[in-house]
């Protein structure tokens, strides 16, 4: 990993590129569509492991090339380009031209430039297929399909050896995990309404990736500066270094100056969809007075950041003028920075939204760039004493009939949750998720399962997080340590990332998804082995593992020892069940003589009572 | 906190003392019962708080108030010695030799000196009350039973309010809990087998707690030298460190040199239950080749640890000789260092394991010093391709067995349970342990949901053992960033005791105890009102959240700020939820005419069906 270094500068120069410890990147295109190349990260494993390299999903980009050469200026390059070209549901045109408030009516040598790769926008046209879920709807699979069906494939031709089993073996609650994800499956789910793939047609560098509760659970970081630290260089490279830890989506909150032009940067260099809350923009336009917020300049704003790309917009058009009271006796109000602004608003002018009484009006803009709607839960609890209130699932039940209209309207939909809920509160937000709003993709901030550990949220988090994936959540929304305290760190959003990966794997795994438990095997194997290089990369974080077994054990020789500091070498468990082992093949001329040797001894032992046992 | 300097010396000098940042030890007495006296810490608010100050749990011991001297030398204050020698079924003897052996064969500058607050041991006489499961039998309530009763509900004098409904609230799977907790709700818990009080007669330096599925959740932190690094000195402070950040017992793991007289240093100086594992003393008695451990060995070093004051040891007795070829072709084998060790003596004899045709001779052992049994499970998945197997459960099987005949003997008992365990397996090993088990308390270590992050696996185990908490495990055994790597050092340490303090106290909130979710609510209001002191002081741990606030916004001011650096002070939901508030407030004269205008207003609002939604 190289990360070479920065100038404090307004412009990004360079990210940490190269490729994981042990990991190579691989490419994978079907026979019959060489236009679709699927990136995987494959974990090289040892000559002495005799078992093939594990190949697994990878949303970090060209970064982790071994060859990577990146220029910001450039951006990435435009992968989609070929496929929506040949579409003719689009037109080119100039675009709408940016402004200083854009900005936060900074300039001079405080303005962050423009990012030089940008290009003229697309947009939809009326009464043609512009939308994912419209492609759907028509029976039609688009490359994207394809592409996000290989992907969760991790690019196999053929489903995994006893997939049927795994899953059968898993607990999905409802769910539909095919045993094979074909493009066909893709395009029904997506069509159901149950799926999206976020894919700004502005956005032609992006690899695209599905949510939905049939596909492998995903996660998302949060990034973006805000008024009080941070600059542009820090949020590139924090994307960058998101997505290389895991990250499959990432959300822009941006609420500073130069807001415009940072996100030119982040989007012209992400291979994942990004999302951004549009209302944080409009309020910078009012100087931070939500009592002057506009239709007009909320519409603005949506089609200036749906111009550069943005691929799913955080709308918070559940927040009703008649829903903030039901917030007045709450431990925690209105904890969601979007439901607080709306909520004002309403109160302020004593009407209700405009993002729900012009909630037609976004669809239309919306459908024209493929922005996928992720509706706001602005109204979440902000602790676990306001869990499942009535705010909450009034608001929740807004979200499901705006789905309605959304998809009506040929959008793609998912919905976000919260927050703060103990464990046993935790199924039922799932539950009536999907009930209120027709199993579209639920997407959900944690929930943090208590209150008392500031520092560690992203633990109390990964909790609530691991359990509603499992439950049936699409995508899970990272929390950092530093949640509650500050502007998370690189290394915040690193813990997170992992933290989160952690609790999809868990999900994945506890579903019963097909492929999930191969890595763990693999691993489980390496470490059974004492390939100890193989058991580091085969985790989320191959460096951190290294380091901490080389801070007892720092040798090249200890990794290959059969044993390690915890135990050392008398009381290694692995160690002495592998000399179990050993001397019983010894005696039995081979392996496989062996355990079917052993398995019979017992069997034949357990049939006769195993009677044993001698009274003292 | 002071932590003194320290020399790198054999014998511990001092070790971290101080009460936590932003709170005060306190004692309390029920008025009929002055000799018995629990520890609680008080959380002090800010002024501005309108609220009482908040009192948790606290299982640090005396090394957290204000002016402790500490002497290790002299070890704590006896506090159950005027309790103990009140009882007539002990008498005092000369204890056994302590032998070379006993140390690894260690002499001269290498030999850490013994404790010299070393007495002389007590054990029960045949026939008399020795163990606190025979006196819950014979209906006695002992003052450790009054003590625990007082220390759960934290020094109550009645039920918290609404105890009833937060209970109702809550999901505990079947569990019992009370809304208030009587001296004899505690014996009759013990009587039935459901609960224990580790406490060795030999331990008078305890400070009772109780472990059982109808009290709070507790947590187990593991130390101990091992062959290849750590001292003596680092060890009690290991202690002292994992007690202070909230581990309710201790298992000394040591398997190196100088383990009797390390353990002495231990014992004398704790607070807190300490459990260990014989048999790895017993197997540096052997040289380290388990294939010469006989039972005499055994036996001696069962009486040597519980003349020490040993309070529950680890038998791993379900290691049949039967179960071991079920094994076979498991993918990680046994990861037990018992269950390995046993197994490697099992089949290299070809007997039966001598802890099981032992079993009684081991029980009339523990009964004598009230040592608790935790019935180990030495065929543990170690990974979870292997978990729920037919080996694990064969285990499981015997050890109810073996549950009956200890509890016939008068031994406390509880099972150790898994290990790695993907999440929708985790359920039924609590329901088949309760089963099986006849409900003696479940303690379990993790499960770890995921195999794939070496150097988080505090994490992917931490969501495990908030789930089993949860369906009714009394006791989660942490596991530190370090599992799997190497031996903890004190950050990983404190870090595996947070991780699983949120563990245990979201089990409880999930399991509706009626005072768990106090603290949290206490901690969301000081969240709400930006009495950002009081937010850091009621989390497990203030000083990691203090520095995280610090790093962006390190001014006092700061502390009063009614915003932080993630979202900066324009972005601020609970500022902007204050402003509505207060405005309304403003406009309403008074909060309460505020909130019942707001509630009254919605309601109305939604009773006429809330038609504002306008078509576009």
């Amino acid at each position: 990993m190289n990360v070479q270094p920065k100038r404090n500068s307004l412009i990004p120069e360079s990210v940490t590129t190269g490729p994981l410890t042990g990991s190579r990147k691989i490419y994978y295109s079907p026979a019959d569509k060489p236009e679709v190349r699927v990136p995987f990260r494959e974990v090289v494993l040892e000559p002495t492991a005799n078992e093939p390299n594990v190949r697994v999903y990878d949303a970090s980009g060209p970064y982790t090339e071994a060859d990577a050469r990146i220029d910001l200026s450039m951006g990435l390059p435009p992968v989609r380009d070929a496929w929506l070209s040949k579409r003719e549901g689009f037109e080119v045109y100039d675009g709408r031209s940016v402004r200083p408030e854009d900005n936060g009516d900074v300039a001079g040598d405080k303005l962050v430039p423009p990012c030089p790769a940008n290009r003229r926008p697309r947009r939809g046209k009326a009464g043609a297929l512009v939308t994912q879920y419209e492609f759907a709807r028509a029976g039609i699979i688009t490359e994207e399909m394809i592409y996000v069906a290989h992907r969760e494939n991790l690019g196999r031709e053929t489903m995994v050896e006893g997939a049927e089993a795994r899953i059968a073996d898993g607990e999905s609650f409802g769910a539909s995990l095919p045993a094979f994800v074909t493009p066909e499956f893709v395009r029904g789910e997506i069509a159901r309404g149950r799926a999206i793939i976020p894919c700004n047609i502005n956005h032609p560098e992006l690899e695209p990736m599905i949510i939905g509760r049939n596909f492998l659970v995903k996660v998302n970081a949060n990034i973006g500066n805000s008024a009080v630290t941070s600059s542009v260089a820090e949020e590139v490279e924090k994307l960058v270094w998101s997505i290389r830890w895991g990250s499959d989506t990432v959300m822009d909150l941006s609420t500073g100056r130069n807001i415009h032009n940072i996100r030119d940067w982040i989007v012209r260099n992400s291979p994942v969809p990004i999302g951004t809350v549009p209302i944080y923009q409009a309020l910078e336009k009012c100087g931070g007075d939500p009592i002057k917020l506009t239709w007009e300049i909320f519409r603005d704003t949506l089609i200036e950041q749906a111009e550069q790309g943005v691929d799913y917009f955080t709308i918070h058009a559940g927040v009703r003028l008649a829903y903030v009271p039901l917030t007045a006796k709450r431990v925690t109000g209105i904890v969601s920075r979007g439901g607080s602004i709306m909520a004002r608003w309403c109160l302020a002018h004593h009407k209700e939204s405009f993002l729900y009484t012009h909630f037609e009006d976004i669809c239309d803009i919306m459908r024209k760039y493929d922005v996928s709607f992720s509706l706001g839960d602005g109204l979440r609890p902000g602790s676990g004493a306001d869990a499942n209130d009535r705010a909450q699932f009034a608001e929740l039940e807004t979200l499901g009939e705006l789905t309605k209209i959304a998809w009506a309207k040929g959008c793609q939909v998912m919905i976000e949750g919260p927050g703060h809920v103990p464990m046993h509160k935790i199924k039922i937000n799932m539950e009536k998720q999907l009930k209120e709003c027709h199993e579209a993709p639920f997407y959900t901030l944690g929930p943090l399962t208590t209150d008392i550990a500031p520092g560690y949220d992203h633990i109390t988090s990964g909790i609530g997080a691991a359990m509603i994936g499992w439950f049936g959540c699409a995508m899970l929304c990272y929390v950092t340590p530093k949640e509650h305290l500050g502007l998370p760190d690189r290394d915040d959003v690193k813990t997170g990332v992992i933290t989160y990966r952690i609790a999809a794997h868990a999900g994945d795994l506890a579903k019963g998804h097909p492929a999930a438990m191969l890595r763990d095997d693999a691993l489980s194997r390496a470490r059974f082995d004492f390939r100890w290089e193989d058991q580091f990369n085969l985790g989320l974080d191959p460096d951190t593992a290294r380091a901490y077994h080389d801070e007892t054990l720092p040798k090249d020789a200890h990794k290959v020892a059969h044993f390690c500091s915890m135990c050392g070498p008398k009381f290694c468990s692995m160690k002495i069940t592998q000399d179990i082992r050993s001397e019983v093949a010894a005696m039995l001329d081979n392996e496989k003589t062996v355990l079917d040797g052993m398995a019979e001894k017992s069997k034949e032992f357990l049939e006769s009572g195993g009677k044993l046992y001698v009274k003292a």
